[in-house]
């Protein structure tokens, strides 16, 4: 039987990996490596600089493969990532019946933790529920970008004993500040920060965490938004692309 | 001038650190570990054992110290915190007065991620405002067992595109099921799911996560109640003490 490891290999610093990760970097056969096109191409660079820091095995092959992109057009929003999970599925199925010989053991490296918005997990729990390739498979936890956000600003994620929202950047109206004291935006592509008018709130941005590139703003959101705004415009301009993510927070620890 | 860094080591696995957290550890001159008393002895063992492991360098020396305890009676839940941190405070000051010399770098080994449910950042904050001891910190993120939790079920934390709320026994009834789709319960000394009524709720369980003694169990939570709540009275007995954490979900990805 073919086996699968899915590695979590940290948010953009490449000393952000796990011993466990890299174990499991040097048990697979055969590593996956997604290219995602030219914009993002530091992404697969550094991917490829993982591997060569990490896997001592001689042995090993490295696949780079390119993942389907995700059609917009015309489909509501649930549709258009199922439609794009089903066709990652078959690329994932192909891959593992061209390159992956009965016995051996492939590994996905994931940006990050596999658990985190990301869909590694489900789209190989797919291609198993496809039923043409029989594997088992396990998942090696990575740090996240969230993880790299709060060691950047030094701060706790939670205030104590308090609840946290991780969320996205088209539902961050729903919770923050009404709902939760701490909410966490991981995919904003319209920057939702901008919209929120607390007075009170304050932000912890940042952007290529863990990277040279490394960006981290924090203040009163009121006071700095423009700021975000115009530094997140500029560098999206230099770099080519951007990943950022930010926390928000009203209140404070040992509040009522 | 002092530096301290706050080292994230993982949820109790060994291999769970990071290759940042094991240079980290290797800048320190000096090693704080905490002993938390007889009862968990394993944890300050295991702590010694990942010193042991990945610290290369022969001449930094390693304090153990005890940790204050948590003074309940009379006290509201806020108050009896904020007293307990302010009494780890000084211990923290004392420390690192007599046992760090300036120019010196000290290292605190936390468990999981110093962001998450962990009140050493906002200490070592305390010590700061305190301003008798001079000092810049670090914070290195670690794997917590909330991800220890996801990676041993397989499973992703979060619906696709939908929130997440991570929360604490104490305050579970406010979120779920009414107010999230997805809660994680990290501190929980009362084991609050077995309120939790709804019969479509699912449950993903875990124990000493990472630990050779790691126990995880999963099911409607309905049907797996009983046996978690024996599971885990019958495992603290024999351990000694307990570690667990607990996801509820209801609903499924591609819900509208």
């Amino acid at each position: 039987m073919r086996h699968i490891l899915i590695i979590g290999i940290g948010a953009g610093n490449p000393e952000h990996i796990t011993v466990q990760a890299i174990n499991a970097l040097n048990r697979a056969d055969v590593l996956f490596i997604p290219t995602k096109g030219a914009k993002r191409s530091e992404l697969a660079e550094l991917r490829r600089e993982i591997c060569a820091r990490y896997v001592t095995r001689a042995d090993s092959r490295t696949i780079e493969f390119a993942v389907p992109v995700r059609r917009t057009e015309g489909r509501a929003y649930i549709e258009s990532v199922d439609d794009w999970h089903a066709s990652i599925a078959a690329t994932y199925e192909a891959l593992l019946e061209s390159e992956l010989a009965d016995g051996q053991t492939g590994a996905f490296l994931v940006w990050g933790d596999p658990m985190l918005y990301d869909s590694t997990i489900r789209i190989v729990e797919r291609v198993k529920a496809r039923g043409r390739i029989g594997f088992g498979f396990d998942v090696i936890p990575g740090i996240t970008s969230l993880q790299a956000l709060c060691a950047s600003h030094r701060i706790p994620l939670n205030l104590v004993g308090k609840p946290v929202e991780i969320t996205t950047g088209r539902r961050l109206a729903e919770s923050f500040p009404h709902r939760c004291e701490t909410a966490v935006v991981m995919l904003d592509g319209e920057q939702a920060f901008q919209k929120i008018e607390d007075p009170d709130a304050e932000i912890y941005w940042g952007a290529y965490l863990g990277s040279p590139e490394e960006i981290v703003i924090s203040g009163r959101l009121a006071d700095v938004k423009e700021e975000i705004l115009k530094t997140r415009a500029a560098a999206r301009e230099r770099v080519g692309w951007i990943m950022d993510i930010y926390l928000l927070r009203k209140g404070a620890d040992f509040d009522e």
